[in-house]
């Protein structure tokens, strides 16, 4: 069990004027009760990487087309038990590293998840990252760069900058105007910029609480396929659930800008401050983007801030060809994309961009100067200058976040941008050819054209009654789901259960599509 | 730039019931437009991975004493500009994958970063992680165990109850009855309890926003060193800013009880519903634990929930030998702990602590019938089954999440948890002997008798009048960071600034201690 880092050294970086301490005597931490050190050893992560990098070789290679295998809970987490160690307090790491049971850790959370890298998993919006991205990930987990502060995450707020100037360029925002923060997903990035038009659109409800105003009521105006993490915002930040206006959707389940106006004079009139408007690009039941354009005009017309929760396809930005679907987001005060969903880095990696960059200080506005001990004062420095101009601190909810914009700005590096646009068109295409091919077979419903990546569907075996149509798709999830080498979800739309499939993987093309079809026949036969 | 991912694959695993679909016909992706897949294949992991894995080892074997390198932002950007691939859309990826830019890129981060493994860093809570951790970092980057939901993370949601058990075992709670959700840092987990104290202690504001009751204009006590994560909360969920009280401190900065005890009884007598006390252990300036069991004392008299930000020092639970400084924890209504301060495993990774699990979904309450085309029907089903026991879905706030609480078991699972004890027991034991060394220093004062392994004190050079000591702090800290060995930090404290360590790294002992009072001896006859 010895280690390099456990020998005696001197700290040979020490300055002359550090005069001679007494110098750490490494040698003596060797003996049994030192051990835990190991733990920490530069030897560990020699053994263990081997092992990692191995079987992550071996996963990427996998061929087989296949669902997920739901394990019983209890059961695996009795296999999970059995999997720790029973070292003794004080013996443990005697008998050295154990790379084995590393090993069979690694299999088990294999075994147990998600098969993303499979043509078989349609089911959500996680796709296979990037994998210099996913190593990029270890390098920072090992010396992070926590990316709040300048100080102590320079290359990732350098990184924020340019990322920032690179979206900007594409809606023709001023990137000395505008404002970027990355933060830990996008139910974080949209409650973040709904406080921020709370906190700017209802002047004193930071210091006085969010309760009625001149104006009337507080309230927030989503459509009726926003997704969970937006809808439930106002119960969050005090506004109540009680005060959303739901917006009506048309029939490709967008926003229906016509209705959405009428609903929003109606509820004025009625007393109600309707003060932000969130529109989805693309919604997460059937990837439905709303009309931003006439949104923005709604919005912009009556003093509402306009927020878009564009997670999936604000992606789209980067590509030329698929970029005009999100005409008019470059009015919207704010909006989030998640780059770990469309732009293929780990998760979380959100991207929260403000129109008006002086805005973004709004969402937490914070005065030092409030407590007696200042005990901001190790991170707020009083002095504004080159640094502090860079970093996020004030902006960010998080203090302690991962630098995972590096990610991100990591793949744009070393590949350039038109490997993420290109896989995009890919996936736009092939949703496409999908619902044209659904849309043809006799026995196949598409619920609606789409927008995005993301298809809704049902099966319909000739003379099944109208009445059992749902039933039937519950259960060809519940089958595919456990039994299949298929995995797709469901989504209730307006009370029907309905298939969704979710192109995420560019190794995915229309044999899979057609397979996914006879698999699905073959299933309903069973199911009778 | 060929790849085994690329050449023609009959999807192997494929149900004979699936049929005969047409089968992809990968071999015509080798075409030039192509190139793009190869940012995505498993030789570019092999080629990263193998790169990463080098310069990793080298940086943990690296033995000097050093601060951090503060750079221009201008040029740094400038320097990260210029190692971006200037390769043309659709040019990309003809010469292979660059690993020499991806090298440099690694360099660069490590060189802006900083040097949480030098042991001159003691300026703030961020440790190097366990290494075995970190590897499992890229494991689960690669392939995603989203862990809001059991079908997705199953693993993770295996392991959250495994370490909620043990963490139960060890303050006495009934592990059926009580609940643990791991979430994305501390400022969400305290935003997360205090919403849950908030719907739970307020009747209707979840619904109807979070105005006054019938018991008075609801406020939120926190002690004046609360960490402003905290102390943001009532302005972000609604309460608003003013409806803070602030309750005073004792000598060691931790919360007066008694002072406590009758400032809430004053604000209630002026009108005031606390509804929710926010204590530390330890607070982030100095590391204090206020005195849970008093604090315990008032709220469970006077109905109020108490919440404990743990973040840093709820870890000692672990030891047997710190646990007593956190005695009367168990008797909160909620608390958190930071796996990703002292328990060393890659950030975010946040344990939050229920006592009464049946109050965890309060924090989001959800009504999926709230919808019309019930937009999270895609996750929540409505069949409360063996699996939606074991996951977090409605109780989280975000929805797509890092299976980060597997880092911690992994650990725990490899090593045996006396390896993270061990490690804080060393830390802490560390920051009492240097407390008592810099005591007895004619030319130091220390500010506080530490309850955790932080430290702040001032140097005071015979003669120094009382008038220019605080700016001789920051001066000291300014030419530490940018010239000297050694890394600390500073916080004002009642109008003061001094300097502040925090010991983190176990690879720190007495020598370097003594080593830092030389160099800051040295600074200070060269600042005059």
């Amino acid at each position: 069990v010895s280690d390099k880092r456990l020998a005696a050294v001197a700290p040979s970086g020490m300055s002359p004027s550090g005069g001679a301490p007494n110098l750490p005597d490494h040698s003596q931490r060797e003996s049994a009760g030192e051990d835990w050190r190991n733990a920490f050893s530069a030897t560990s992560f020699d053994q263990f990487a081997a092992v990692a990098v191995d079987k992550i070789g071996e996963l990427l290679r996998r061929q087989a087309v296949e669902g997920v295998t739901l394990e019983d809970p209890a059961a695996l987490m009795a296999e999970a038990r059995a999997l720790m160690t029973t070292n003794e307090p004080g013996a443990s790491l005697e008998s050295g590293l154990d790379t084995e049971r590393f090993a069979r850790i690694v299999d088990l959370y294999f075994r147990t998840g998600i098969k993303v890298g499979s043509t078989g998993y349609m089911a959500r919006q996680f796709s296979r990252v990037i994998p210099a991205a996913a190593v990029f990930d270890m390098v920072t987990a090992i010396a992070p760069q926590p990316a709040t502060f300048y100080e102590a995450g320079q290359l990732a707020n350098v990184a924020d900058k340019i990322i920032c100037q690179e979206f900007a360029r594409r809606i023709s925002w001023n990137h000395e105007t505008c404002d970027m923060i990355t933060t830990s997903g996008a139910s974080l990035a949209n409650l973040t910029a709904i406080v921020a038009a709370r906190n700017d659109r209802l002047s004193g409800s930071w210091a006085a609480g969010a309760a009625s105003t001149a104006r009337g009521i507080p309230t927030i105006a989503v459509g009726e396929d926003a997704h969970y993490s937006v809808s439930r915002v106002p119960g969050i930040i005090g506004i109540g659930q009680d005060n959303i206006l739901k917006l009506p959707l048309n029939g490709r389940r967008q926003i229906c800008a016509l209705s959405a106006a009428a609903a929003i004079e109606a509820a004025r009139a009625k007393g109600r401050d309707v003060f932000c408007i969130v529109a989805s690009a693309g919604s997460t039941s059937v990837g439905a983007i709303d009309p931003l354009e006439e949104l923005a005009e709604i919005a912009q017309a009556a003093g509402i801030w306009l927020h878009v929760d564009a997670a999936h396809s604000g992606a789209f930005l980067l590509s030329d060809k698929v970029r005009p679907r999100l005409r008019g987001i470059e009015r919207a005060d704010s909006f989030c994309v998640d780059a770990h969903k469309m732009l293929f880095v780990p998760s979380l990696c959100t991207l929260l961009f403000y129109r008006d960059g002086a805005k973004a200080r709004g969402a937490f506005s914070q005065q030092a100067s409030d407590f007696a001990s200042n005990p901001a004062s190790y991170v707020f420095d009083d002095r504004e200058d080159a640094m502090s101009r860079f970093e996020s601190g004030g902006k960010n909810f998080e203090c302690t976040k991962r630098p995972a914009i590096l990610n991100l700005w990591l793949v744009w590096a070393l590949f350039g941008v038109d490997v993420i646009a290109q896989k995009i068109e890919y996936l736009v295409d092939l949703t496409w050819e999908a619902y044209r091919y659904l849309s043809l077979l006799p026995d196949f419903a598409v619920i609606h054209e789409p927008d995005s990546n993301i298809l809704c569907f049902e099966h319909r075996p000739h003379g099944l009654p109208d009445g059992r149509v749902s039933a039937l798709q519950r259960a060809l999830w519940d089958r595919l789901r456990t039994e299949g080498k298929f995995f797709v979800s469901k989504v209730d739309i307006d009370g029907r259960t309905v298939l969704r499939a979710v192109f995420m993987n560019h190794e995915i093309d229309m044999g899979h599509v057609k397979a996914l079809v006879a698999e699905i026949r073959h299933a309903a036969g069973e199911i009778g």
